[in-house]
C-alpha cells in the first residue's frame, strides 16, 4: 500500500462549514423521536443485536473490506468463502440461533458461496423430505458435513419452470431413477453456490414414469466427491463466469450423463414414486409447494425498504453536506447552498425516502399474512396426517387464501423490487460524480441487488399473474359471487359508484387517497376484462395493459399497508406526536408523488380531476418536500444501518466526506502502487523499482 | 484455464429451433436495404474502415478482451495502458489519420490511460497555444513526449466552475504564478490519465492579480518527472480508486504546494497577463473559450445512438433466439414463442431500436450546426487577427448564435445520454437472467457509459440552462423582438393559435406529431414564464418544471430532426421505397410513445384529446410495434457492430448464443481453475492440488 501523504498534505482541510458541522445543524433542526422511530421499525432486540454482531465482524481482519472493488474475482470469491466459514465458526462458538446467523450474513454486504446452502437448500429439505430423508440428508446439510445448492433454472429454461429440459426417469427394475441432461440447454445454469461450493444439490427434474411425464419434482443428487471435491464421474460442473454483480458467489452450471440415483433422493413429502408398483402418489395438496416461493417473495418485499434505506441515507447525508452554487434568489454574499436544498434534489430524493418507509410497513403486512396463512395450512396438514382428509369446502378456502397471498406477491415483489433497484440508481445520480466512486458505497450494492428484479419470477413477467387474479376476481364480482374480501370490496364499491362518479378530496383527506388508488385499480381491472371477454382481443395484445393493472394494484396495496400504519394505535403509542405527524406526510408525499407520476390513469379513470392533478404537482407535493425537508437527515438516522454496513464515504453518520474519499483513495488504493512507463515507444508498462532506475 | 470438457458434453447441442436458424428466418422475413441504410446511417468509408480496424486489432493478443470481466484492476487498468500503446505504435507504423486513431480506440470497447491526453489535453492546447506555447507544449504532446490530462473538477467542485479553490498566484516580481491548493476540497479529483500516467496538465486556476481574483485560467503544469515518472516538489497526485465502472482508466487527484511555475505557463490564446505591466488582458471572444464543452456535447448527443444500438442490437438478436413460454391464445401443440414476439418485450425494446435512430439522425444535426458555427466564428476571429475588431452587430449575431447552440447541447445532451444509459439497463433486462452475466456484453458497457450523464454538465443542472434561455426567448417574442429562429417561430406559431385550439392531427399527419411537440414547448415555456416574471416564484420552486420544460423542448427537437431526416430526399435516394417506409414508422413509434408516456402535458398543454392519448396507447403503438416487429433484427443488423466489439454470447450474428456462453463459462474462466475446501471447519478455502491429495 502506498506511504502516508507528506506533511503539507496532511495538515489540509475541507473549506468551508465542515460536514460535521452540517450534519449537526442537520439534527438539531429535527425534533422527530429517531431513537423510538428506530424501535418502532426494527425493535430494540434486533437494533441490539445488530450493534453486537457489527463489533465482532468489523474487528475481525478476515471481514475487512477495504480492498474488495480493486480484487479480481480470483481472489474475491476466496475472501467470500473464507467468509462465510469463520461467521459458521463463529455461529457454532457462540451458539447462535438461526436468526442471528442469518442476520450476521446480512451485514457482510456481499453474498458468500454458503448462500445457497444456508437458504434455498435447507429450506428446501425441511420442507420436503420425509423422516427417512431428513435424517439422510438435512441432518448433516444442517452440520455442513455436506454443503447444497438449489438447481432449478436451466440455460434455456429460467421463468418456465414446465420447460426445464432435465430428465428423472423411473428405472422399475433397479428402483433408481437416471438423471440425464438430454441438450446443451438443459445444463442447469445460474444455481448460487453450485460453481465451485457445494458437493450436493437438489435437482428439479421432469419425472418420467412408463413414458409418461409427470412434471418437475425436486431430487437431492451428490455431485462432487467429499474428499477429493472433483466431481462424481457423469457430472459436468463448473463456475458460470463473471457477472454484473454478485462475483463473491459460485453461481454454477450441471450436467449429467445418465447418472443413477437412488429411490430415496427423489423428495417424498408431497409426490412420490411407489417403489413396488412404480406407481406415481399425487401430491396432498398441490398447491404447498409453492409456499416457498410465495416466502421468499415476501421477504424480498420486505427487504426492498431496507435496501432502499441504503442507498437513500447516503445519498440524503451526502447531500446535506455537499454544497454547490449560490441560490439564484439569495443574497450575494452567501455562500454555497446545501445540495439537498435544491427542489430538483429533493423531489428525487424525498419520495425515495417515503417510498423505504411504505414498503417496509407494506413487507410487514405481508409478512403477517403469510405466517397467518402458514398456520392455517399447517393445521390443515395436521388433520391430513391424522387421516383425517380435509373437506371440499376446507380446500377450496385454502386455496383462496393462497390464491390472494400468491396475487398479493407477486405484484407487490415486482413493485418493491423495480423501486428500490431503480431507486438505488436515482440515489447515486443524486450524488453527482462521487457517486460513481466505488467509495460511495452505492455502486456495488446496486449491482448485487438487480438479480432481484429478475430471479423469484421476472418483474415483467409476473405482472401477468397479479392480472389473472384480478380479472378472476372481477368476473366474480360481476357474476354476484364476490368472496367479500377487499379486493371483492373496492371493485364492488367502484361498481355501486361509477355512474355518480368518485371526487374524492385526495388534498384534503387521507383515507381519500387510499379510496382513489382503490379506484383505479377496479377502473383499470374492468377495462382490461372488457378488452379480454367482450372485445376477445388476445392475451399478447393485453400484456401492457396488465403490467399497468399489476402495477396499478401494487401501488394501491402499499399506499393502503401505509395508510394503515401511519394511523394504527401501534404509532401513536411508539411515538410521539411531531413524528407521528412527518411519517404522516411521508404517507402523502409517497401517495401524491405516485399518484401525479400515473396522472394519466387517475385522470382518465375518473378518480381525480385535472385540476386536483395541477395543484397536486404545483402545490401540495413542493410543500411537503418543505415540510420533510428539516427531518430528512434524522429520517435516514432512524433507519441505523451502521457506517460499518454503509461501507460509504458520502454517507458517514459523521460527516467526513471529504476526509474520507481522500484517505481511502490516497492509502487504501493498491493502483497507486503502480509506476508507469507512459511512453507508447517502450514495450513495458510498468518502471522498474525505483531503486534501480 | 480449464481442461476440455468429457466427449459427451463436446456432443450437446442446445434444443429446439438452432439460433443460427431463428436468426436467418429473421432476416429472410424482412425486405428492408441492410447495406445501403447501413452505408446511409455509417457511409461505406468508415463502414470499411472499421472492418479493416477489427481485423488488425481482433488478430493481435494485446487486444484480447476474454478475462477482462474476472480480473483486478491493478492487472486491468496494466492492460488497457499496453493497449493504448499498441494503438498508438500502430498508428504511427500506419501512418493512421487522427480520426482512425479515435476510430480505433473507441472500437477497444473500454477507455485506456491515453483517453483524456488524446482528447481533451490536445484540444486544449490546440485551442488555447499562442505559437510560442504551441512549439513548447503541442508539439510534444502530439509526439507523445509528453503525456497530459486537464484538471478541472476538484473532490469539492464539480458542476460549479467558478468555486474552484485551486489558486495560481501573479508574482510579478519574477514573472512567476504560484499554484496552490488552500485545502483538502481543492484537490483536482475525478482527473482522467492523470492518477498513474501524465506528466503534464492543463490546470484550471482562479487567477490572482494584485489580490484581485480574474476567474478560472487555465495552467499548463509538469507534475511528474520525465525520467522517472515520480511526482515533482510540492505535487502529490494520485489514482482515486475503483469506481462503478471506468476500472481501465486512471482516474486522479492532484494537490500543490505552493508550486511556482514560469509565465508561459498560462495558456494565452484569449487572455493574458501581461508580464510588465501586470495588467490581465481580457479574452476578445469571452465567449469562444465554450466552444470545447459546446463541441464536447454535440458529440455526445451523436455518440448516444450508437451507445444505444449496442445494447439494442444484443438485446433485439437475443430475444428472437430466446423462445419461452407458448403464447396463451397459440394452439397446445405449438413450441415456445420467441420472447420478440411478445408485446411486453416489444414495447420495451422497438421504442429503443427508434430512439437509436432518433438520436443518430438529431446528433448528425447537431454536428452540422456545430460546424457551420465554427466557421463563422473562425471567419470573425480571423477578421478579428487582420486587425480588423468585429462591429457590434456581428458580436451580437454570433453571441446569439452561441447562445441558441448551447441551450440546444445542453438539453439534447441530457436528453440523449439519459435516454442511451437508462436504455442500456432495459436492454439488459428485456434479456432476463443472462442479461446478468458478463457475457451479455451489456453491463460492462453500461458501467462505462453512465459518467456521461454526470460529466460535461449533470443532465439535471443542464436543464436549468435550456429553460432560461427559453424564458428569455419567450420575453423576447411577447416584447415583439422575436429573432426569427426556430424557437421563436414556435412560440409565435402557440400564441397565434391558442385561443382557437391547437386540433393536431397526430394519428394521422406527419408534420402535425411535430407540431404537436412544438406547441407542448411553447406552453410549458409560458406557463414557466407566467410562474417566475408574474407570480414572482422563486428559482427554486421551478426547478422541476424547468427540468420538464428541458426535457420537453429537447424532445420537440430530436422529434423534429427525425422527421426532417425521414422526409429528406437524401433518405429516397439512399434506400428504397419499403427501407424509407420502416424508417417512418420507427419515426411515428418514437413520437408517439413518447407522446403517451408524457400524455398529462401533451392533454394539459391542449395539443392532444385524451381520446387522442387512448387511442395512441391502445391501437396506434401497438399496430406500429406489429408492423415494425418483422424488421427488428434487420434494423439492427443495419447498425453493422462487429461480433468482436459487441463482445457478446447473447448479441452474437450468428445466433450461438448458447453454445457461447457455455464455451466461455467452462473454458476461459479462471474460477475455474480453483478447487474449494467447502467444509467449514478447515481454515483453508482452497484444497491442495490434485497430485497431493
Amino acid at each position: 500500500m502506498p506511504s502516508s501523504p507528506p506533511s503539507w498534505v496532511q495538515a489540509l482541510k475541507p473549506s468551508g462549514p465542515q460536514g460535521s458541522e452540517l450534519l449537526a445543524n442537520e439534527r438539531a433542526q429535527s425534533n422527530i423521536a429517531v431513537n423510538a422511530l428506530a424501535e418502532l421499525l426494527h425493535t430494540r432486540e434486533k437494533l441490539e443485536r445488530q450493534e453486537q454482531l457489527v463489533a465482532v465482524l468489523s474487528s475481525d481482519k478476515v471481514f475487512d473490506k477495504s480492498q474488495s472493488q480493486s480484487l479480481g474475482r480470483v481472489e474475491r470469491i476466496q475472501r467470500a468463502l473464507a467468509k462465510a466459514k469463520r461467521i459458521r465458526q463463529l455461529a457454532v462458538e457462540g451458539q447462535w440461533s438461526l436468526e442471528k446467523y442469518h442476520a450476521a450474513h446480512a451485514l457482510l454486504g456481499e453474498p458468500t458461496p454458503y448462500a445457497l446452502h444456508a437458504s434455498m437448500f435447507l429450506v428446501t429439505l425441511r420442507e420436503q423430505c420425509n423422516a427417512e430423508q431428513k435424517k439422510l440428508f438435512l441432518e448433516p446439510a444442517e452440520n455442513y458435513q455436506i454443503i447444497g445448492c438449489y438447481a432449478q433454472t436451466e440455460l434455456g429454461h429460467g421463468s418456465n419452470v414446465r420447460g426445464l429440459e432435465t430428465t428423472a426417469t423411473w428405472n422399475p427394475e433397479d428402483k433408481t431413477f437416471t438423471l440425464h441432461s438430454p441438450s446443451l440447454t438443459a445444463s442447469k445454469w445460474w444455481i448460487g453456490s453450485l460453481g465451485r461450493t457445494a458437493n450436493y444439490a437438489v435437482v428439479m427434474a421432469q419425472l418420467f414414469i412408463g413414458g409418461k411425464n409427470y412434471g418437475p419434482h425436486p431430487f437431492v443428487v451428490q455431485i462432487r466427491d467429499l474428499e477429493t471435491h472433483q466431481p462424481l464421474e457423469n457430472v459436468y460442473v463448473g463456475d458460470i463466469g463473471p457477472k454484473f454483480g454478485y462475483n463473491t458467489m459460485d453461481n454454477g452450471f450441471l450436467l449429467f450423463n445418465k447418472l443413477k440415483i437412488p429411490h430415496i433422493s427423489m423428495l417424498a413429502r408431497f409426490s412420490q414414486v411407489d417403489p413396488e408398483t412404480s406407481k406415481y402418489v399425487r401430491p396432498a395438496l398441490p398447491t404447498l409447494v409453492y409456499g416457498t416461493m410465495t416466502w421468499v417473495r415476501s421477504n424480498i418485499v420486505l427487504d426492498a425498504g431496507s435496501v432502499l434505506a441504503h442507498g437513500v441515507t447516503i445519498a440524503t447525508r451526502y447531500c446535506a453536506v455537499r454544497r454547490q452554487f449560490q441560490d439564484r434568489d439569495a443574497d450575494k454574499n452567501a455562500g454555497e447552498t446545501q445540495v439537498l436544498n435544491y427542489k430538483m434534489v429533493q423531489v428525487r430524493l424525498l419520495p425515495l425516502l417515503a417510498s423505504m418507509y411504505a414498503l417496509h410497513f407494506t413487507g410487514r403486512g405481508m409478512m403477517k399474512l403469510y405466517e397467518e396463512n402458514q398456520s392455517r395450512l399447517s393445521t390443515s396438514s395436521q388433520s391430513g396426517q391424522d387421516s383425517r382428509s380435509p373437506g371440499p369446502e376446507e380446500l377450496r378456502a385454502g386455496a383462496d387464501l393462497l390464491a390472494d397471498l400468491h396475487a398479493t406477491s407477486c405484484g407487490l415483489k415486482a413493485l418493491a423490487s423495480t423501486t428500490a433497484g431503480e431507486g438505488l440508481e436515482i440515489c447515486r445520480r443524486a450524488c453527482g460524480g462521487h457517486g460513481y466512486s466505488s467509495y460511495s458505497g452505492i455502486g456495488p450494492h446496486y449491482s448485487d441487488y438487480l438479480p432481484t428484479l429478475t430471479w423469484e419470477g421476472d418483474n415483467y413477467m409476473l405482472t401477468q399473474q397479479v392480472a389473472r387474479y384480478l380479472l378472476k376476481a372481477a368476473r366474480a364480482v360481476l357474476a354476484g359471487k364476490g368472496t367479500g374480501n377487499d379486493t371483492s370490496q373496492i371493485m364492488q364499491t367502484y361498481l355501486a359508484r361509477k355512474d355518480k362518479g368518485a371526487s374524492f378530496d385526495i388534498l384534503g383527506i387521507d383515507q381519500d387517497i387510499v379510496a382513489a388508488f382503490a379506484w383505479r385499480t377496479a377502473h383499470l381491472t374492468f377495462e382490461a376484462l372488457k378488452h379480454r371477454d367482450v372485445e376477445k382481443r388476445s392475451w399478447n395484445s393485453l400484456l401492457v395493459d396488465f403490467w399497468r393493472l399489476s402495477t396499478a394494484h401494487s401501488q394501491y396495496l402499499v399506499v393502503k399497508n401505509f395508510y394503515e400504519a401511519v394511523s394504527s394505535p401501534e404509532l401513536t403509542s411508539s411515538v410521539d406526536g411531531p413524528t407521528a405527524d412527518v411519517l404522516r406526510k411521508l404517507f402523502r408525499l409517497y401517495c401524491l408523488y405516485t399518484l401525479e407520476r400515473e396522472a394519466t390513469e387517475f385522470f382518465s379513470s375518473g378518480a381525480v380531476t385535472v385540476r386536483q392533478i395541477t395543484l397536486t404537482r404545483t402545490k401540495a407535493v413542493l410543500s411537503l418536500l418543505d415540510e420533510i425537508r428539516p427531518h430528512a437527515v434524522s429520517l435516514v438516522d432512524a433507519w441505523k444501518i451502521p457506517d460499518w454496513v454503509l461501507d460509504s464515504s458520502l454517507g458517514r453518520s459523521d460527516g467526513q466526506v471529504y476526509e474520507d474519499l481522500f484517505r481511502r483513495a490516497s492509502q487504501e488504493n493498491p493502483v497507486n502502487d503502480l509506476i508507469f512507463d507512459p511512453y507508447p515507444w517502450n514495450e513495458a508498462v510498468l518502471k522498474k523499482p525505483l531503486s534501480k532506475l
